[in-house]
């Protein structure tokens, strides 16, 4: 099935709307014409309420799932494009992420994995154009620039921020922490560009953007600290926690495993295409959901997954407190644009780049060999540099280009989804500007009545990874199950 | 409550068997008379059994638990003397362990760690009694030191076992890593002596004997790589993630909040001090087990939880697969001995030591401060030079005594399980000899007629810790829900 979502381009296609996914769910619903009264309704099929959804339905809860794309997955995705798998969102697992991995052992995926790196053959080396000149390193030496780089980064308290931050689970774990999340990614280089390579400096910039998809100025340092402190405190826990393990058949091939799973439960109904307008709690203590068209569902619990940035398109009543308004006004910050391009270059598999910063696309690495033995490249860039890729393809190209001069001249195709013009998005992965977190996360996290709030805009652990939203997702189950089913959970695990 | 399991001993009461536990159940068991007949029956009550009898009451299955101890948690459980709990078991966990760190977020305890390290007063150091002399060093030096002799002990690729070990979820990858489980942690040794100090080698030594509290010609090479793949591939992931997070309250307050929501779920039937002796596929589908004091239940499913070192007390009908029978008769080879010691000295909270290969106990931290303000050190001994600490207290205090020549004098209390003389455990963790994971594993985690086998013993990631056990329970509750329920996991999750 094809989706609404995403954009692919070829030379004798030129720009298309929609990629085929095995996300795409058929039939687009399958409601009762009689039933709108269920136990819970989940808003949104990502990651967060496809296990909201799996949980609650596998408890024996009836459950509505309203999701207003025609997948499931949210920002996380797959294309499938002549069997070859694209991701056009969340892409890179790794057992040390707790959530997603426990489900990975659970569908018996840990043999579904491959390593996006390839580092063997060919043109097997790091490029890096910067603007005091341009450097062809090998990848250890792109490690070392780039570790010695972050730990100059993270180094704040003498210990590469492990005493600043020691259980990341418990980001204020040390109160003083919390000044950290005052300061920007552009504040912390202020303090320590006099220590670093011009190289250095490119490079940490560029990996922090990467991070980020936003401005040095607009991300929260603590927030990058966060992400470094999940990741073992090293750059190279960020390469492998990061951007190396990926499923074989796709994103999309897992996501539906947990559809699947409710699917089977015969206690889920759904609709796809189905944006919600208003949730409103009742004086019954129910729960009233109303979609853009004018469809009403009542429950006893909602789970809302709608992320952050669009959670004040949704009228809520009585209107949600004012911390949750004010920290959906702000926003995240990632404006992340993620592109695809398949090179003719056969021999890229093993290179590299990052052009920073006088490109619109800044970091690249090869990813994978195309059915037609083309060599598959991923491409980012960020809020610094942004460009919508399709508004205007021989820009895009130009960006692609522009990390290899010379060697990509021939793009045979490009598939990209523009997350930040995406209506249900409105950005793609969460990346906090400085004082969000630390002012709003629990309005963040907070109930209201009997709607609960779970996304992994919000999580304590891997916020902005498809382990958050399963973390969430499964918080938010724990909880309609203990209050529904009288099943425990501590009080702390609930909303 | 008190558990038959475990002692302590004080100057005051001496050697006295059974401590205090809030793991030990109370009624002992809640069956009614009437009913012999489940869904599904857990034989075991450890953190495998918890999860597999959770995960199956809460999707409203039937379950009966028959647990031969007086307590839940099998070889993970607090003692909890005057308010302090000493760990008798598996202790520590971290965020990088998936299936227990997602148990702790779900129950709401990642503000419940604590750090078993407090390197910042006293006598804060390491001290290291070798054949060849003493030591003391920096903890920093002791870091650096065992740093570097693990990195050679495990460069078997030039990549720190990264590239024979890629996916340490699935072990074997990389084939030709089978060839590592052939060779013991001795052969390793002989292998690289040369590279190694007089220091490194009795570090690396006394370092690999802590993990498989066995002897280093009696453990699988391939196992140790294992830990270290898991562990990130450094000596510092292997710190953070193998000693240093405990729960502030204990382990049996993790532990009874899985049996708690079990009991919530209004399914569960238990019955602890109720060893099995018989467990049979009967020609109906349905599986009978008998206790050894000669009662019979049935059930669609049995999920059979007992450690490999156990498995061939109990009598299967039909008899076992031969893989599993000889599996379980070459048995895991980790005869740790842990003792808790009471140390009068106030100052050595931030100590440590090594001392080896010459005294009963060889690896020791301060691992707390009593409610009485004294040390509180936790000290490891292995199979290599086996004591049983309550046949004799007075070689015990001397095997304390030894990690500290006239630092630990006055021991004013003992804690101990000994797990080697224990009929339910018969040894510590699992640690492989050589050859039994590349021979078995398969067989250990095959099913039998309707009998479902689950163990860290024999888990894919975290096997012998908390997250592996968890990981197998999870496994054979979904295998039960799929068959029982109709719900759909992956085939490859089957067993």
């Amino acid at each position: 099935m094809t989706s609404r979502d995403g954009y692919s381009w070829t030379p004798m296609d030129g720009l298309k709307p929609g990629v085929p996914s095995i996300g795409v769910i058929q039939p687009a619903q399958n409601l009762s014409s009689h039933k709108d009264q269920y136990d819970v309704i989940v808003v949104g099929g990502g990651y967060t309420g496809l296990t909201a959804v799996r949980d609650a339905t596998t408890a024996g809860l009836s459950v509505l799932l309203l999701e207003a794309r025609d997948r499931i997955g949210g920002r996380s995705w797959s294309s499938n494009i002549g069997g070859y798998p694209f991701e056009m969102g969340g892409t890179w697992v790794h057992w040390g992420q707790c959530h997603v991995w426990r489900e990975i052992v659970r569908y018996g995926l840990t043999k579904g994995l491959e390593n996006s790196f390839d580092l063997s053959h060919g043109v097997n080396h790091f490029e890096f154009n910067t603007a005091s000149g341009s450097a062809i390193m090998s990848h250890d030496d792109e490690d070392a620039l780039l570790a010695s780089a972050l730990q100059k980064f993270t180094n704040v308290d003498g210990a590469y921020g492990r005493n600043i931050m020691p259980q990341p689970y418990d980001m204020l774990h040390v109160p003083e922490a919390a000044r950290y999340d005052k300061m920007s990614a552009k504040d912390r280089v202020e303090q320590i560009k006099h220590t670093l390579t011009p190289h250095e400096r490119a490079g940490v910039e560029a990996f922090v953007l990467l991070c980020s998809g936003a401005t040095l100025e607009t991300m929260s340092f603590l927030e990058f600290l966060h992400w470094w402190a999940m990741c073992g405190y090293t750059y190279q826990g960020c390469l492998d926690m990061l951007i190396t393990y990926k499923f074989r058949e796709g994103q999309s091939s897992f996501a539906i495993r947990f559809f699947q799973e409710a699917m089977a439960s015969t206690k889920l109904s759904y609709s796809f295409s189905t944006p919600v307008k208003r949730v409103a709690n009742q004086s019954t203590g129910r729960v009233e959901v109303e979609t853009t068209s004018g469809k009403k569902f009542t429950a006893a619990r909602v789970i809302c997954t709608v992320p952050l940035n669009v959670l004040n398109t949704v009228t809520f009543e009585p209107p949600l407190e004012q911390g949750k308004v004010t920290a959906a006004g702000i926003g995240h910050v990632n404006e992340c644009v993620k592109v695809h391009a398949e090179i003719a270059d056969k021999t890229m598999r093993s290179w590299s780049g990052i052009t920073y910063p006088d490109n619109k696309l800044m970091y690249a690495i090869g990813d994978g060999t195309t059915p037609a033995g083309n060599t598959h490249i991923v491409a980012f860039g960020t809020k610094s540099s942004h460009i919508d890729p399709e508004a205007n393809i021989e820009e895009t190209k130009k960006a692609v280009q522009g990390l290899a001069p010379g060697r990509f001249d021939k793009i045979e195709r490009l598939v990209f989804h523009n997350w930040h013009k995406d209506d249900y998005a409105k950005g793609a992965w969460f990346f906090s500007p400085p004082g969000l977190l630390t002012d709003h996360l629990d309005a963040m996290r907070a109930r209201h009545g009997n709607v609960l709030f779970a996304n992994s805009d919000w999580a304590l652990g891997w916020r902005s990874f498809i382990d958050g939203a399963i973390e969430e997702g499964t918080r938010a189950a724990a909880t309609v199950k203990a209050e529904l089913l009288g099943s425990i959970t501590s009080p702390r695990a609930r909303f």
